[in-house]
């Protein structure tokens, strides 16, 4: 396995990319243990930095993302996941990408479903 | 235009993904004056980080992006730049993107340019 570089709170950025269609999906962040955690389960967890600790892509929505590829970019401080994403919506909102809208504020991704019927809290 | 929310450093982390193909290039920075700079000119700029300015994306190498759309995430602290990446390569190290690696070391994108002929140093 390649040395990774984490920063000073030892968290690394993730993007996630859905590995069929090319779509970006979100930026999350990753401590050690959630990289080993992705590698032993083929999942993709992550470290919530609001709610300072492990998470599961999914664990809650049950929108988990099978990892297909981990990507490694030229300063070894960025992964890039490659994923399989349950329920087509990778995004607490319920659109199919947290990138659902350019900066102008128009929406251009769908949303998939409606959070307040799968979430008990929305902090995810 | 979106209001954002950049971190303590005043910067945004940017994705950089190719429009056509969906090849996710690089993951970079901004800072509220390298954003007002890609939506002026239409071309990628940056925040270098350890070069403390503002970078415009190729103005070394010639590789520069142009931007054809800007994506924002759904807590508006990530940026997705939907871009044009001129010479089919957008990695200081030659590769077609900076995630050429797996996090095993193998090398799954193709070198474009040899980076010796192309910087007069390396620091990009």
């Amino acid at each position: 396995m390649m040395k990774l570089h984490f920063d000073k709170d030892g968290l690394i950025p993730v993007i996630a990319q859905d590995y069929a269609t090319g779509s970006v999906l979100m930026l999350a962040y990753a401590n050690k243990e959630a990289v080993d955690q992705t590698r032993a389960t083929g999942y993709a967890h992550y470290y919530s930095r609001s709610r300072k600790k492990l998470w599961k892509k999914g664990e809650e929505s049950g929108n988990i993302q099978k990892v297909v590829s981990i990507l490694v970019d030229c300063d070894e401080d960025t992964l890039l996941f490659q994923v399989e994403q349950a329920g087509g919506a990778a995004c607490h909102t319920g659109h199919a990408t947290c990138f659902y809208r350019t900066i102008e504020g128009e929406i251009v991704a769908p949303r998939i479903f409606d959070p307040a019927e799968v979430y008990a809290n929305k902090d995810e």
